[in-house]
């Protein structure tokens, strides 16, 4: 369509024949450059020569746009811990659902305006689309509240009016005049609530701009803006489609174009489909824009909304105030949990800020330098007087001080691949097919974490394997490590019948002497527990889990069990041909365990 | 320092008091903007003008920046498994080491070498510090190859010099020198092999423009490049400070200032602290790059290395040939998974291109609007006489064909809350805490597909409840459900002795008929498949996996049981309060299913 004129084209310098990348088989062919579609020309763009000194006005659309995008979207009891974080963090503006296309998301509006829920310095913003029966059912919804955003938006892109809408330019701007009307209507129906308006022209990446910016200005013109009252114009990114400096030229060429300018909020919201979503709404706050919406931590369709957290953070380590605490609840981990519990989704171990790796140096250069850089603040903190929270951070390969995020330095400069919780598992799991519970795997790997601190050597998969073998399982006799503890298992006999107790006889040795001794319960893991009492052990069974080391009937079973012994709370793991043997010998391990330590 | 003199600030629109964001009560005064540091000022810059015709040449550090930032480090045979993903693809500059820092390494590419695994247009490359004996280590490493690169570093940052290096300017010019020329000295012991130079200055993105340039360009001449025998010039965002125009402002700079040029490979590694690693890859490519370092889905230090997929992809996406293939081996999901596997790190749901839910519609209206998108597809090329793909791609929502990946449409508007796996399985687990295998996920959620199916109806997860019982579960008489199967347990008797095999003694119904069998092998699951093999039964057990539904030793438990019955590979479950008894019921929920089905 419209070439982009003034484009010049990068290639790459071919220099040896012998290593030269070849064409791929993929049908690329099938693609049209952005800027064959599309003209974007701002050639004397300022954007590039700006830095960011102040935050945006932020808004949080985790409950809508995030929500939307979930495999199984939050439950009343998931919303309303994500609203109260929200607000707790300081996001000011929240898109708490789409009202009308969803019963879950009306009632959950309801509740927080019924209840009181809303604090009276934060706006809840509603999605709507332009047809009559939705924008009544949204007034409906927020109703009562002190004041709200409505967002009204129907889609512009050239194809969606092609395909979805097949209709012409000015059919697409009826659409959205007819909206932005009946909300005027509307809102003489709850003269109580003040309302605001946004506007999104959907698909904005997708539209020509000269038509984004005329649909923009006429519904601009019916919602009157004024400074009391400006308009809330957001340009979303719904696909990301081009590198993030065409999105800023974009939102510069738009800043210039729209009426009113003084009484428009110009608004980002950049999906992340080419990965350059936090790109593009820094990219396009330096060309203009007043306000971003996001999710945290980059929830919602598909790449998902722009990250809230990235983009506060990377102000923070700028010396720049968020106007968000990213450490309310006791910091970033926090935050972390609540999130994936309301979502159901991981935050990925690299996730910039929040991930588990990423104030983690694993090489020896970077461990040395983060020493050296640690200690060159505490000697300048001393020498001053003053503390090094008072200092300038500056510490190679850590671009903020974790505490800041409420972390700490010891996973830095401690977690290596052999004492690293993941490590550790993993190995017992690829080289000795066991597969431990969580709360187990933390509490051996503090085991190997004293083994290793006291000996300062490394330590193999097969070193691994030996201190589990000796703190968990009883030794073979022969075998290098010695047998140990109070209690060994010879043989049971159990009978049950359906809809009535286990019964179980068991042969044990105790303390060296053979004793035989008789319980019952619900199976014979309650059975055993019933038995041993008879000669002074007191054990419960908090949690097992059990599974098979190999294919097939006669393999071999692993099982764990986290028990009460007394007042101390341990695991102890049973590796038998029996499932049953496996789980008595299990129990067994944790009351030999404990009695080794007491 | 030097404050960037030519920038003007943004700061956002306020609007209403009563919504204002606070200040955060975090300490971001501890830290100094990039611009207040360091001076990047190019006012006449070229690259946002710029559009991407050609891919850069690739650099896949996996093998070594990758690797070394892995909890658990890739031992010889994930290693390998890497190295040939990433020569399938197309990759044919592969850094495969840090060999002198790393005996494992060093074995690494000593064996690439030695067992002739390097195809003839493929060159490796292998990091050293610029230290003599690292860098003789480094040359016994790469003896014998056809060619290789040979990557010398050192760091020259403003803070590394002064807390880790505590030298100035020309001591850090010195070290990197000395390391270049003997690099020049080494390469004469191996003249069968045909050496290229690679230099970085290492945090480059902490270093003063004009120093990077000066210890560059001194190296540079050391080295003497040719037409045919350049040198990479490596630009590392080794800490990501700033926003990305920061970044492509100083390639276009340094792409000014580099002596030699036309001898000069200039080449990128972007790390991703801020989350802007592709677009400042990309943006930097613009200002004049010729080459790019990066990772398969970005892992590496940190935030991870600029991830190569992503950039491909993005290339892709545009018509531009990636000159890579990732759809070897039948997918993305293939290369995924190899990655996966290697790296011990999952690739997150959202992420680009290869992300499980970013093909995936779940809002009704993207549903719709992507349905009419492909439906508009196929009528057009029926009109046309071709085939869909001869045609422009062109969906909403959809930057790209989900089947150039190998991934296919149904994900993309069958997947709903209900019907997904991770939905159902979610839902099983929250609500009754039954934690299903994931073999057993993905046969349940058929059996849900096909009631959800045939119904058209919305399923709660009381639905699912209702029908995980009715396909797995023995339902209780009296119930809404009608009891079902062949077997049904009734009660057993087991003995067992500590180094023999157990014998039980089970109470079964038989198609009606009360029967008593006897089995004997090791543990009961064992004795039971033995038992009912008397009447015919031939099961085998493949898996199994068991765990508490709740805490205690009364609790009650579930077991999952994969079994061969006959020919039919199928999953059991049973629920009791005796682990044995539950495993058991399991066996048999199996053994009734096939009888059912058949």
């Amino acid at each position: 369509m419209n070439p982009q004129s003034s484009a010049s084209s990068t290639s790459a310098t071919s220099t040896r024949s012998a290593s030269a990348q070849r064409p791929s088989p993929m049908p690329f062919g099938k693609y049209v450059p952005y800027s064959e579609q599309f003209r974007v020309e701002v050639p004397d763009r300022t954007w590039p020569d700006k830095v960011i000194t102040k935050a945006p006005r932020w808004c949080a659309v985790d409950l809508r746009d995030g929500n939307q995008a979930l495999i199984e979207p939050m439950n009343p009891e998931r919303k309303l811990r994500m609203f109260e974080l929200l607000v707790s963090m300081g996001y000011k503006e929240i898109e708490v659902g789409f009202p009308s296309a969803s019963q879950t998301d009306f009632d959950f509006v309801r509740m927080l305006i019924d209840d009181g829920l809303i604090p009276d310095d934060v706006v809840i913003q509603v999605l709507t689309q332009s047809r009559e029966h939705l924008i009544a059912r949204t007034y409906e919804a927020i109703a009562g509240a002190k004041q709200a955003i409505v967002h009204l938006y129907n889609s512009t892109s050239t194809l969606q009016r092609d395909v979805v809408f097949r209709t012409d330019m000015d059919g697409i701007v009826d659409i959205a005049l007819e909206g932005a009307r009946l909300c005027r209507k509307f809102e003489q129906t709850i003269p109580d609530t003040q309302v605001f308006y946004e506007y999104s022209p959907e698909s904005y990446t997708g539209t020509e701009l000269e038509f984004a910016a005329r649909i923009c200005n006429e519904v601009i013109e019916i919602f009157e803006p004024t400074p009391d009252r400006k308009v809330i114009i957001n340009l979303p990114a719904t696909v990301e489609m081009a590198t993030p400096n065409v999105y800023a030229d974009s939102i510069e060429w738009m800043n210039r174009h729209l009426v009113h300018r003084e009484n428009v909020v110009l608004s980002l919201h950049p999906h992340n489909d080419r990965g350059t979503a936090v790109a593009a709404a820094e990219l396009g706050y330096q060309a203009g824009a007043d306000r971003i919406e996001g999710c945290l931590f980059g929830n919602g369709e598909r790449t998902g909304n722009v990250d809230l957290v990235t983009l506060g953070m990377n102000l923070f380590s700028q010396g720049v105030d968020p106007e968000i605490d990213f450490t309310v609840g006791g910091g970033i981990d926090h935050i972390r949990r609540t999130v994936e519990h309301c979502n159901q989704l991981g935050v990925h171990e690299r996730h910039p800020y929040a991930g588990d790796l990423v104030f983690t140096a694993f090489s020896g250069s970077h461990q040395d330098a983060i020493k050296k850089g640690l200690d060159a603040m505490a000697a300048e903190a001393e020498s001053k007087g003053v503390t090094v929270d008072d200092l300038v951070w500056g510490v190679p390969y850590l671009p903020i001080d974790p505490r800041d995020l409420g972390r700490s330095y010891e996973a830095v400069i401690r977690v290596n691949s052999q004492s690293g919780k993941g490590g550790i598992s993993y190995l017992l799991k690829t080289e000795r097919h066991l597969d431990l519970p969580r709360r187990l795997q933390i509490e051996f790997s503090r085991v190997v974490q004293s083994v290793t601190d006291s000996g300062g050597r490394e330590v193999t998969g097969e070193d691994i394997w030996q201190i589990f073998a000796d703190e968990y399982l009883p030794a073979p006799a022969g075998g290098p490590l010695e047998p140990w503890g109070r209690l060994s298992l010879r043989g049971t006999r159990a009978s049950s019948v359906e809809g009535g107790l286990d019964t179980l006889s068991v042969d044990l040795v105790d303390g060296g002497s053979p004793v035989t001794l008789e319980g019952s319960g619900n199976g014979p893991i309650a059975a055993f527990v019933d038995a041993v009492s008879k000669v002074g052990v007191d054990v419960r069974v908090l949690d097992y889990a059990e599974h098979a080391l190999s294919e097939g009937g006669d393999a071999t079973a692993a099982a764990y069990v986290e028990c009460a012994v007394g007042d101390e709370v341990l695991w102890g793991v049973g590796i038998d041909p029996s499932i049953t043997t496996a789980s008595l010998k299990a129990i067994i391990s944790a009351v030999n365990r404990q009695g080794r330590t007491a």
